[in-house]
């Protein structure tokens, strides 16, 4: 990446460390005395103050949404698809602000930072956030910033669950709902992969209970193992099919250090890797456990666990969103396992129920969970016109 | 279980071990100069020697099908729900065979066997096992039994995969091939899962690169992961969903070790384990993790891995079916995401392709892909209909 970035980027964004020092009382009933969050905002803020959008990031996103840190960076921010400059999220007329989670491990404050308490990390003492904690901590954003009412709350998976938590606990402070491959709660199924991935965390010998920076060390392998489980999910098995079939590994294409002493097209016939779709899983799993707290994983799986806002309404959806005041539009990808359309359907059927104003779209993609992420002609398309709609509701309304 | 055993059962057996003093020669070159079997039979051999069964078992199976070693036993062999007098395998009918396959950990040579040459634990020095060479295995085992030629050999999963190897490489040697809940090989995904479960075993600390025996220990903590992600891919999203929703946990009830400071109910707002699913996948997990030898999962998996029969012909599976001589009788389940229906259709289709005599079966179920091991209605009686046809083929045949 030279100087110049693509016409359609944000280019260089510089984040923002935002200190908040009021007590923030968790789910738990735990509190935290101070918190920091890390920010990012692409386009302007207008007069009005009425054009900002909040985006919500999944398991392992963090405020990094789009352009570049630096000119060198080779990567842009991880929904650079959308956000830009004429793109979908269309920061030309839209002010976006983007966050990393409270327990997160990108600047906001999480188990890898240190506890001003006690001058330590918190690791494991740091407590349990879920998908409220966060939107209570957006709130607090939203007031920093002077964002009355968000013209927009939009994010995929586990953002698209604190898309619905905003419109359930603050229906007055968002004009729109946007929620991407999302689910009103997560199944059996989705539970039992989130706990191999935290058991595989927490039973490596480097993970020392959680202390592991204090030993100056991380769980490595058990990171790794949990986020090969989690990326398995994300892929739909015809993407992997296209991607990998079943074809042997060639160490040199991809970079990886495993099955290096295979030639291509033979079967090692010992337990090294024999197949691409293996050495791919380990080089991403290995890259991830190079770049993300163990700590912050457990906590992101544990929020994903524990949202289900029908809770509070014995188990009735359309009941939480009885006072809800957005417009909302759900969207949801085909070949998605993880959370599939029927997930994003018991939604609009909550909605329909409660008599919400409900768009539902479901984008015909191979690319399974990970759709939200890529840049799909008709997911993008839909995703702008809908904005687009968004903007003239704000240039219709009477100036305040 | 007291002294008396249902009249459908088996009742008590006892495992033979058979030894063979013959070399045999495996897919990777390597050659294992002696091995032993452990075999369990029901039912008599008829006098032509033409009612003979072989059942093939999958991954974490062994010789021990039906009835039950000991009158204490709480439960009996692993396809007991298919195999008994009057059951779908009639044992009225058929002489049934039954074997722990080369590699496994249930009496026949494997990697928790001393290697005669050292006196040592085979250990990791035990050959990678495929498909063939099990079946290589068993077809010295069928003359060792005096059995010419099988009425049928049947296995569901990896079983089905020997059972279509059997198909290929002895077409006289068997009548009918019944192969259920398989696939012609595995998809990328499949690769992966059993990847994230090689992984999860090989970086456990008491692995001891495959020499835990040596050191008096085993890779319990990896195992049991192993066998956590196994299971999830058994099991049917519905079938979850069905048993577990999103119950939290009752200690008492699971009978788990995990979970113990929970009132059920509750939430834990720690890492603790907060829902059923967690603690039965444990509770699964822990118990398979003390009674498998975690070499010969490896070998198991990476025998899923390998098997492609179509490779010697191109990638042209009909073309690999073109020699065989028998019947074929297909079966699958509908929520099986493991080796979906779609699975054992491309087996359908290259057998009609290959001009071959084949029923298929799909079985509505709801129980994923452990359906096959399970007593439904619809898939034993189809399968005991099956099975009254090959029999009565026997009686019309003309003495030999």
């Amino acid at each position: 990446m030279s100087n110049s970035f693509p016409p359609d980027s944000v280019g260089l964004v510089q984040p923002q460390l935002l200190q908040f020092d009021i007590p923030l009382t968790l789910r738990s009933g735990k509190v935290l005395e101070q918190f920091d969050l890390m920010v990012e905002t692409y386009g302007e803020l207008n007069r009005d103050r009425s054009n900002a959008i909040l985006i919500c990031h999944a398991l392992s996103g963090d405020h990094h949404a789009a352009g570049f840190h630096n000119s060198s960076d080779k990567k842009p921010g991880w929904w650079d698809a959308c956000i830009g400059p004429g793109k979908a999220i269309d920061t030309n007329l839209f002010y976006v602000v983007s966050l990393n989670n409270l327990g997160g491990c990108a600047g906001s404050t999480g188990p890898a930072s240190k506890n001003p308490a006690t001058g330590r990390y918190y690791g494991p003492e740091f407590p349990v956030v879920t998908v409220r904690d966060w939107v209570n901590s957006q709130l607090l954003l939203s007031d920093r910033l002077g964002i009355h009412k968000w013209a927009a709350v939009v994010g995929g998976s586990l953002g698209g669950m604190q898309v619905l938590r905003w419109a359930i606990s603050y229906p007055e402070r968002l004009a729109h709902a946007i929620c991407i491959a999302a689910a009103p709660k997560l199944s059996a199924q989705n539970i039992a992969f989130n706990e191999v991935a935290r058991q595989s965390i927490s039973n490596d010998p480097q993970f020392h209970e959680g202390r592991y920076l204090d030993h100056g060390t991380y769980p490595k392998q058990g990171l790794m193992l949990a986020r090969m489980v989690g990326h398995i999910t994300y892929l739909s098995d015809n993407a992997m099919r296209a991607k990998f079939g079943r074809t042997v590994t060639d160490f040199e294409q991809t970079g990886s250090n495993f099955g290096r002493d295979l030639r291509t097209g033979e079967l090692s016939f010992a337990f090294n890797v024999d197949f691409q779709v293996e050495s791919y899983l380990h080089y991403q799993g290995e890259r991830f456990s190079e770049n993300f707290d163990a700590n912050t994983y457990l906590l992101m799986t544990k929020a994903l666990d524990y949202f289900d806002p029908s809770v509070d309404y014995d188990g009735d959806l359309s009941s939480a969103f009885a006072n809800s005041d957005c417009k909302f539009l759900l969207m949801s990808f085909s070949t998605d396992w993880r959370f599939p359309p029927e997930r994003s359907r018991e939604i609009a059927n909550a909605l329909l129920k409660a008599d919400r104003q409900v768009s539902y779209l479901e984008i015909e993609a191979d690319q399974g969970h990970d759709a939200f992420l890529l840049p799909i002609p008709r997911y993008v398309d839909a995703l702008k016109a809908y904005l687009l709609g968004v903007h003239e509701e704000l240039c219709d309304a009477p100036r305040s």
